[in-house]
């Protein structure tokens, strides 16, 4: 499998990957130009201005920061799996942060304008996805930065905590674009369907985060992508055989 | 690899099975339900009964059967692989029949009422995915059922295959859900915030359609229910190793 790994095919990858942080990058600037230009800007007032910082957040909290912790352990495939981990841990924790701070700043908003809250399928959705994914670190420190599970349970654990980070992943984008097309609805509902500039620019950063999540679950799910098995490391660790043998990546 | 074929974890993969053919079927019970109670009902007039079919059509076509045509190759692991082939070409054909009327509805019914076309998200992700699942079937037509392509090509263009429909699978449930928040901000805009009953069972249709595909890419990217190794399949058709080894499902 080593003749397969990112090494050999470097370029391919290195392409990938570049595209995927070109499209992650854009869409955070596009959510900013959205939010900034067409919607008045940035505060924390309670204000329109305050449910800004919503979708601004959760795009580079739940979407580009989630999607690059988990490429870490493609990227960084020759480097020791222990410092790979801190960084993957590390990133989410961030991701984790800023994403509070957008679900916080639009139940701010939504008590200020009287607004209920958690009604939309929008709600519904994004509500889960954070709690799932609050649930995802907490389960994923106590498994492999602090090992308190046996060997056998971590290898257990292992391809449900790698399917269910992308399937995360795939539902924050997901959340992202309903929110997308409530904004727009709430926002401009007759010059949407007259192909306004703002309902445009929205639909295409539906469609960038669309390809960033494609990108993404495509560069993890390849198994010539995967980090190369380090015998050193196995010892160590979770044993790898037994991981590959069940048709999962090998790291968390 | 054999020992964790569903006939070892049989009853895991008949419940998982079982569960994802519940929540199928009650999603398009659920969209009927929706359409035909709360919407008023079927027709083909050009008016917003016509429109009602839309919701249906996909849901059956484009998500359950879709995710059915898919799942046959897990279902049926044990069967002559030609006659899975055609099953899964022919339910894909099903559902692409049923999505193309689900389509002509809206646009019809778009056209009568003097509604701009393919200016929403929701519009853009079912276009793109529409489009990419008709390319898809005649794509696996030319290269599995009438293979007029070399091995290597079929071998190449497999894991692209499986990745590909995958994603059409969860991007069409993406595109309804993107769907059902339109429809109930256009039919139910005040209402919906005060969870009338038809927004409550509109949004708990979207989540049985995220738990069906959450389910039914859990069921076709777990390595244990995959088909297993057959030599004289092998011999007149892909060569399995290479593709495991390239680490995809082996058969499309």
């Amino acid at each position: 499998m080593d003749d397969l790994s990112p090494r050999h095919g470097g370029s391919v990858f290195a392409g990938l990957v570049g595209a995927s942080q070109v499209l992650g990058l854009v869409s955070v600037v596009l959510t900013g130009v959205w939010m900034g230009h067409y919607r008045g800007g940035f505060a924390w007032d309670g204000s329109a201005h305050e449910f800004n910082l919503h979708p601004l957040c959760m795009v580079l909290g739940l979407i580009f920061l989630h999607g690059d912790a988990i490429l870490v352990y493609r990227v960084f495939c020759n480097e020791a799996k222990k410092h790979v981990k801190l960084l993957h841990g590390f990133i989410h924790l961030l991701a984790l942060i800023i994403s509070i701070v957008g679900v916080v700043a639009v139940f701010d908003f939504h008590r200020a304008a009287k607004i209920p809250d958690m009604y939309s399928l929008h709600s519904w959705c994004g509500m889960a996805t954070l709690v799932f994914f609050c649930l995802q670190w907490v389960l994923g420190l106590l498994f492999f930065l602090f090992p308190v599970a046996s060997s056998w349970l971590r290898a257990t654990y292992l391809p449900i905590h790698v399917f269910c980070g992308l399937t995360l992943l795939v539902m924050a984008i997901g959340t992202s674009l309903l929110g997308i097309t409530e904004k727009l609805l709430f926002s401009i509902t007759d010059a949407y369907s007259l192909f306004a500039p703002e309902g445009v620019l929205a639909n295409m950063l539906g469609i960038l985060l669309l390809l960033y999540g494609v990108l993404l679950v495509y560069l993890i799910t390849r198994e010539e992508y995967r980090r190369p098995p380090n015998p050193e490391e196995e010892s160590l660790s979770v044993h790898f055989k037994n991981l590959t043998e069940g048709g999962v990546p090998p790291t968390p």
